[in-house]
């Protein structure tokens, strides 16, 4: 089988993180990334070896790059004529645009959670709704927070979906800016999100239409992960126990369950040390983290706090869903176990 | 009638702020507030003309106030026989001991949300159950936060206990430390509190037990006030719409309604310089705040965003319960709108 | 004597703290404050009495006012004619056309430490220059950091000066928002002003021109108070010691000396809390905070820390500096003793 | 040539790295670690494949690890019979004891910056003091903030020595909290570090006597990297510039200057991303940065910002104080070199 051709357009935050995941796939491989114009993010792509191309076909452009001393081998016509699937991780408010290139260059697409779904019609995460996304031409990877959701929803709803499904309400907890934006408050305070509810649960119906659920959000000064502050309500006679849900998430993929008490692992601080201890690439973790000890099954009402790295969780969804599209692998954890052990490997895991 | 007599038994965060409370009635007036040891806190009592008291029946203590320059007109003992009703505000697990101490000197007493229900066995917040609490020997005056929830919650529940009541779920975003405490983190980390659900929804049932309620917690590295995000759900035939319950709101005392859009107040840290800018002593916000464009009725569900001053918000709660013990007023309404009215006063508002 | 009219353009952070320190004194008063647009801030001047001025004399935005339920009295032309000075509170950059209006009609005007030394060719600080300001028609009130600065080291210099003066290190540590503001960062990070040397220290010679001084600056994730951290040479034979130095601190106003390790007061936390309890409007602190035991005199090398309140420490040097204009007091230590027994009196202290 | 046996006692933040670091070298290798208990912390050791032993000798507290799944080899006198030195990584204050057990086993040790010079007699920075270390039985390797001064003081020690020689001020602001600490604070104040002058720049001292150097400390609500703001006086006739001192440090090993406008590199936030970028294992910088555009050479005073990474500066130091302990390379740039090379092919960079 031919390894697949992936072009990278927007070599920032996420689109150096998906070009490492997927560089570390034996059946993918990376043909370029694009940056706006020369900057330091440049030399990052030069040392890892990908091509750089300019977002632009401008010539003027692309020859900038030539003048500080980077290697461009073209515009984005260039880089489009030369991949199979295109992932777009630009900064948002351009994907119409992007849309329409990629469609008359006839090459398939991936658009990041900044968008909306209304762009594509069409989302992705890895453990909702692989098999829909197959063959597809274009779809979105929905945001970390979604992506979260979906990530311990997926196995309760599946659970319970023939029995009256499940309701959900979130509250998240979110950090307000990455650890590489210096400008970005507030420094003292708490910041809700007016909008109410919060667009962040409801996104989670793109991709499983099936799931009630509602969200609430306030910003808060911190740069490391999300916090998700669950309340589930479980159908009548669903017959699970405490035990049985954390059996159920640790059976599933990209979750990890640790005892805050027994490991002192009490705060998002904690946890993003752990994901430095393991070794991985820019200290991040791929896997959403639940508290063992702040699960709480109350009857019917499932409480629960889970932590969510905002830089990284989607990045092997990313892989999965280039899968989906070239419709390469059917079996949506086929794909994951592909993904992650091929990254693992790469981290010297 | 004769002017209460009140003493405060520990002079500290929440204690300054009850002496002075206290002290602007025109039916109370402070004999005494005590202090542990002779420190920088005895200024502000001897600023006050508050008389000062040793928290002990020690002779080596109490003589230890003088060796440091202040006048320490004796111990424990000698407050209680000087007053009708103490005010507790100790820094708590001291509360059993005190309360024996208090009940062999026939004086009533006043305990504070950190002390639990249990010791006292009767709660109170003006909304809820002054009534309750009438000529009662001894009582607890809820927490912060608990005190906040009542004061939004009450109304709520008064228009729909009769049709099935309301079921209330809250996620309590938590400053992490005191503006004046420099000791405590975290400094870049959200915290759970992984004791699910956590106390704070619950203790509202010790003031109005049909709340149904439960409550999620973080922590978060700031220093100012908490936000609660709130969800409740409404029963069946409710009548309210975002406009009545905001009126509601609107006509129940200690209650700010602003309207985050416009008044640029979106955060914590704009809501505390409102408290600041009214001229309030310490920057004290007594009342709830809500942000009017953050409440959002669908269907039979409410969400809304409140922030609770943690320092303040229970003064004049205290103020309302020495009333009730008296047995001196037995509207909650009359003895709210006369406490606020006598701290406004003081306050040059 | 007749009172002095003061008029205050720009009522906001340091506008709404001078109207109230000019208001306290018996030999002035405010006779309009300004405002570019009905808002929030409108609220504040009206609960205080303060007449109510358009920022421009545009009658569309005069009579916007109307429509929002203020009553505003004219433009600033029509303060200008109503008042003896005019103390410009402005955001900053609107400097020099403000003056050209100021002159026009013929009405004297006091800038704050956001000008440039050269708008006005006079600098102002209590401590250092008053007797340079007697009389004259312009002049700028120089910024917190530079007020500390001269507070701390006239006395210094006074004592020095003719044995050769003083040479200064100074390293701000300064907060990087002010606590009403939510939208400045950085969250977590440490930012070093790459100007070297930062503009602070150098701007303490345009009040006295014999300090040699040169400063550094980070800005840090706080909204309370810069730190100081000071190093100052002083010349052979001074005859000073840690206790004489302390003494002359003692003695000169506007400097709270307090030892860290006695009073527990460690950080600006604790700094900023002491100003809460006292019961300063706002939680100010106008004077110059020097930690006893930080104090240290090594031969001719003196080390100290000093906390500056930036919302608060130039505002009893704007009433001070009108005096000097007005040539109503050619003392400053009369002046500052009157503005400060004002400020205390209205403050309940 | 043999390959170097070397020991860990204390595998915590710094153990874990100078474990990792050692390893990567051809001519020593890891034979042990040590932990106090078993805990999450032995995974990561288990994972490295590093042998695990006991801190202490005693059976009960061997035994315990197998109790919890980990293999223990040992206490620490077994792990002293297998290898030439120990690199003592403990918490401090048990400096002391350890010296003594290793001294009677005949181990060569290397103590971190929290144990004090007298306990050695001997410290240790690669650019100051190798040839001074040859053969020695136990040195220091001071700690991160000393190690940072001396990498760029030296050079300009070097140049300066023989005409007089420099007199530096260092202001330090310190991150309160590593970043997997969560139970410090403070969350907003600035902290000055009341002992004056601290010890941070005289330890400087115990590497170059020859260097005058006093510092002055302040802690901030951060966890990310020291910034040292340094004032350097140059003897007269130093003949240097802006420019060849930043020749100077770019020829000088661990030294890595950026242009902060340039590069948008302006805070510690983005320091800390470049070491993410460029792969460093835990997110770690070996190097000290300097901000180019935040040089200025003032005729004999030179100012400059430099930060400093807390938990990792140290780390190549002491395996370069290995090798000088061992006798092993006598130039210290030869062994830094190698040094460094060797982890740059670890981390594949």
């Amino acid at each position: 089988m031919a390894v697949i051709r992936v072009a990278i357009n927007g070599y920032g935050t996420i689109g150096k993180r998906v070009a490492d995941a997927v560089a570390a796939q034996d059946d993918m491989e990376i043909v370029g990334v694009t940056k706006t114009s020369p900057s330091f993010g440049c030399d990052l792509a030069v040392r890892k070896g990908y091509p750089l191309y300019c977002t632009f076909d401008d010539s003027a452009k692309i020859s900038a790059f030539a003048a500080e001393g980077y290697s461009c081998t073209g515009g984005l016509s260039d880089l489009l004529s030369a991949c199979d699937i295109i992932i777009d991780c630009s900064p948002g408010k351009v994907g119409a645009d992007n849309l329409a290139k990629y469609e008359a260059a006839g090459v398939k697409s991936i658009f990041q959670g900044g968008e909306k779904h209304s762009l594509t019609g069409l989302s992705y995460t890895s453990s909702a709704n692989h098999q829909q996304n197959l063959g597809a031409d274009c779809t979105r990877v929905v945001s970390c927070n979604t992506t979260g959701l979906s990530r311990t929803l997926m196995p309760l709803h599946n659970h319970c979906s023939e029995i009256g499904g499940i309701s959900v309400n979130c509250v998240m907890i979110r950090r307000a800016a990455d650890p590489g934006d210096s400008s970005k408050g507030p420094i003292n305070a708490i910041k809700p999100v007016l909008k109410v509810p919060s667009h962040h649960g409801p996104d989670v119906m793109t991709v499983q239409p099936d799931i009630r659920i509602n969200s609430l959000a306030v910003a808060v000064p911190t740069t490391i992960m999300h916090v998700h502050a669950m309340t589930v309500e479980l159908p009548e006679g669903h017959g699970l126990t405490q035990d049985s849900i954390l059996q159920m998430w640790h059976d599933s993929p990209r979750i990890i369950i640790m005892n805050g008490a027994k490991t002192r692992i009490t705060t998002t601080a904690e946890v993003m040390e752990l994901a430095r201890d393991i070794g991985r690439t820019w200290g991040d973790l791929h896997e959403i983290f639940v508290w063992e000890d702040g699960v709480s099954l109350n009857e019917n009402t499932l409480y629960y706090f889970q932590a969510i790295h905002q830089e990284s969780d989607v990045i092997p969804e990313n892989v999965d869903a280039i899968r989906a599209l070239m419709n390469t692998e059917v079996e949506w954890e086929i794909s994951v176990a592909k993904t992650d052990a091929a990254i693992a490997k790469f981290n010297n895991i």
